[in-house]
């Protein structure tokens, strides 16, 4: 199992719509999750700006994994409504959400 | 169990000694953050600037569970080392390390 922590920009004036989404996540996107082998994942907000995501990969090919999660049409859907609701944190623009690098472990 | 993420500034010249501490963190202090009900605890850099730790409460008083942590004289010593490694991004410096918001959990 591999840890992952990514962070990435919440447009402010889309936090509502953004929560409304996320507390009610689509069944369809969330069993793509799990089948890309996904587990404890988790999204946290910081003052309504900056969001930090938490996930653990269980699988033995991460990048086939997201290739497979970025080709399901019901994730592309889901994509199309949080994709406008958020902005990278990479100047140069060669990521969307930005991966940390785990330091610690307990 | 309870989610939390937090997040703290690393001093950027503090970084290596910072990644050394927690490279091979100290035994009790290890012992002491499971004893006070912390569990899947992990620290993530990002840019060499931004610290954010997950991790999962499983007891029942999160507070007193703090407190105990806090009045423990080997954390204490840790603490004496890392604390000088960051900066709290509270404006109002009320808070060290920063609690964000879970808005989503899959």
């Amino acid at each position: 199992m591999k840890r992952y922590a990514q962070t990435i920009l919440l447009r402010p004036e889309k936090r509502a719509y953004y929560l409304e989404l996320h507390a009610n996540p689509w069944p369809a996107v969330i069993d793509k999750i799990y089948e890309c082998n996904i587990r404890n994942y988790s999204i946290f907000l910081l003052n309504d700006r900056q969001l930090f995501a938490y996930f653990e990969y269980v699988g033995s090919d991460f990048e086939a994994d997201m290739q497979k999660m970025a080709a399901d049409a019901e994730t592309q859907r889901w994509w199309a409504e949080t994709d406008p609701c958020q902005e990278s944190p990479d100047p140069e623009g060669k990521s969307w959400w930005v991966n940390l690098e785990e330091v610690f472990h307990a």
